[in-house]
C-alpha cells in the first residue's frame, strides 16, 4: 500500500474507490482537481473474497488515501464495484468506522469503466480483462449488458477465451505430431510456449497430450487467462496461430458489442480491462473493425478508475466538468 | 438386464464385450454367426464408475450372456473400454470368477466402434457422442486420433459442445432481450427450448440472464450434452439458429477428421457415437463435406459393438470374415 498526499485543504473533498477481484485503489481530491490522497491494496471485491477480505482492503485503502485529511471533510464519494448494487453489510458499516460523514454511491464496474474513458454521459463500454462484457451507458448507469456470461458459456474474446483457444491450438499440435519417437515431444511457435507456460521448459514428455490436459485442468478454469498475455507477445511478433486467435477474439468482441450499440452510432465507445487498455495486438485487430462499423465513435481508453470514482462524486455534487475529469483520471 | 439365448452348442463360442459411460453390452455367438447370448447393463467403465461398478455390471453382464452355456466353452473373448489399455485389477480378476478359461483381449474404444462399421483393417473413425474424436485405425488398431481433448479444452462438435453452444445462444437472445418489463422473460425458437429444458416451462424469470446461467452451472459440465438432441430436433424442424449449430459443429468435426485422415483417402469411414449413429441433422451437415474431401471413401456407421468385440474374438480365432462381421455387428 503507498499513500501520496499534498497540503490538507479545506475545500470540500472527494472519495473515489475502484475494488476489483486483484487490486482496490482509492483517490481523494479536491473538487478544483487536486489530488490529495492516492492508495492502493489487493483485490477486495466482496463476492470474489469474501467480506473480511473486503473490510480489510477497503478499509485499509480509504485510511491510507485519507492519511493526514479530515475525513468528515469528504463531501461525496462512489465506490466501484463489480456487481454494482451488492455489498454487504460489513463493507457499509465501513464509512462510519473510517469516519466519513458522507455514504459512499455504489456504481457498477461497467459504470466505472466507462466513466475512467469519457465524461459524456451516454456511450459504450468494451472489456475484455479475466471475462468479457460489453455495456450500453445512459447518463452515467447502466441500461443493458451483452455477455459477460463467465468462463463456462460466455466471455468470448476475453483473456480466459483466448489462453483455453491457445490450450487447444497447443493440443492439436500435439495430434498432428503424434505418434512421435523420442524422449519428450517439443512444439515450435505458439504451442510450444504454451507448453512452456503449462508445464515447463523440458517439454510435454512422452505423454504430452495428458501433459497438457491435466496441466490445464489443475488449476481454475478462468485462470487459463494467465496465458492471454503469451498470446498476444507471440501475435506482436507475427506467430500465425496467435494472430488467427486474436482475430477471432476481435470478431467475438465486435459481436458482443453489436448486441449494445447501434449501428453508426456516434457515442464514445470506451475499451477497458487488461486486454484492451493498452495498445494491445487484440486492440489492432480491433481498430479497423470498429471503424468500419462505427465511423463516428470516438474510441478512448479506461484510465484511473478511482479518479473516475472520485469524479462521479464531484458530478453528484454538481461539479462533474470536463476538466476535472481530464485531471482525475490522468 | 435382458438375456436372449438360443440352443447351446459344442462349437467354440466368442465373448465380446462393449463396455460404455452408459451402458455395458455382452454377446456371446458361434464361430458361424449364430447369436447364443446377448445381456446388457448400466454404465460399466472403471474409470467413470469405479471398480466396484464395473465388477458389478460386466460381470452380471457376461454371466447373463453366457446363461445356459458352459463359460469354458468361450475360446477367445473381446472387451472395449474406453481408455484402452487401462483395467483394473478388480476386472482381471472377474475372468475367472465368471468360469471363463480365456482372458478377454482388451482394445479400445475407437478401435471397437471402428469395428462396429466396418469389417477392414485400416480406417478412420469419427465419434461424436458426448465427446468427440477421431481415430487412424491400422491393422484393426489405434494408430492415432485427434481431439477427444474433454469438455474444457476440445471435443469440438460434440454433444457437450452443441450443448454449450445452444446455453450461449440462448444468454445472447437474452441479451437482446433486455431490458425488458414483465413478470417472466419467454423466448421464442430453440433460445425458448432450452430455457424450458434448463430452467422449466415457466419462462425464465425477472433474472433471466442468471437464471440461465445458474441452471447451466448446476450440474456438471459435460451434462449440457442433454441438450444435444433438443438443439437436433430443432435443427431438423429448419430453427435457424439450430442450423447454424449444426453447421458449425459439422465444420468442427471435419477439421478432426482431416488431422488423421489423408487428403484423398479411400479408405473406409466409420461414424459413430449418439450424434452420429443415426440420421441426424449432423450427419446431413456432414455428408456434402465427406463426399467433397473423401469423395472416395465408404461411409458406414458403428453397429452392435458387443457383437464387433464378439467379431474381434472370431479374428482373433483367424475366423474374422467379412460375413461373420455381417451376421455379428446386425
Amino acid at each position: 500500500m503507498t499513500t501520496r498526499q499534498q497540503a490538507s485543504a479545506d475545500a470540500p473533498l472527494v472519495l473515489g474507490l475502484d475494488v476489483g477481484g486483484t487490486s482496490t485503489r482509492a483517490l481523494v481530491a479536491t473538487l478544483d482537481g487536486r489530488i490529495l490522497g492516492t492508495a492502493h491494496g489487493a483485490g477486495g471485491n466482496p463476492v470474489a473474497h469474501g467480506a473480511e477480505v473486503a473490510v480489510r482492503e477497503i478499509g485499509g485503502a480509504v485510511r491510507a488515501a485519507l492519511a493526514g485529511l479530515d475525513p468528515a471533510g469528504v463531501a461525496a464519494g462512489v465506490i466501484g464495484l463489480a456487481g454494482g448494487s451488492l455489498a454487504p453489510p460489513e463493507v457499509l458499516a465501513l464509512w462510519p468506522a473510517t469516519g466519513l460523514t458522507v455514504t459512499p454511491r455504489l456504481v457498477g464496474d461497467a459504470e466505472l469503466a466507462h466513466a475512467a474513458g469519457t465524461a459524456a454521459a451516454d456511450g459504450t463500454l468494451l472489456l475484455s480483462g479475466t471475462g468479457a462484457i460489453a455495456a450500453e451507458i445512459r447518463d452515467h448507469a447502466l441500461r443493458r449488458t451483452a455477455d459477460g456470461h463467465g468462463w463456462l458459456l460466455g466471455d468470448r474474446g476475453s483473456g480466459f477465451w483466448l489462453g483455453r483457444e491457445a490450450v487447444a491450438a497447443a493440443l492439436t499440435a500435439v495430434d498432428r505430431a503424434l505418434p512421435f519417437d523420442g524422449p519428450s515431444l517439443r512444439l515450435p511457435g505458439l504451442a510450444g510456449a504454451i507448453a512452456d507456460a503449462l508445464v515447463g521448459p523440458d517439454g510435454l514428455g512422452r505423454e504430452p497430450r495428458s501433459a497438457l490436459i491435466a496441466a490445464a485442468h489443475a488449476e481454475a478454469p478462468a485462470r487459463l487467462a494467465r496465458l492471454a498475455p503469451v498470446v498476444l507477445d507471440h501475435a506482436a511478433a507475427g506467430d500465425p496461430v496467435a494472430l488467427a486467435l486474436v482475430d477471432r477474439a476481435a470478431d467475438h468482441l465486435i459481436a458482443t458489442l453489436a448486441l449494445v450499440r447501434e449501428p453508426d452510432s456516434p457515442l464514445p465507445l470506451v475499451l477497458a480491462g487488461g486486454l484492451l487498455a493498452s495498445a494491445t495486438p487484440l486492440v489492432a485487430h480491433l481498430r479497423p473493425r470498429l471503424a468500419a462499423r462505427w465511423p463516428d465513435a470516438v474510441v478512448s481508453t479506461a484510465r484511473n478508475g478511482a479518479g473516475a470514482a472520485a469524479w462521479l462524486a464531484a458530478r453528484d455534487l454538481g461539479r462533474g466538468t470536463e476538466e476535472l475529469h481530464r485531471l482525475l483520471t490522468a
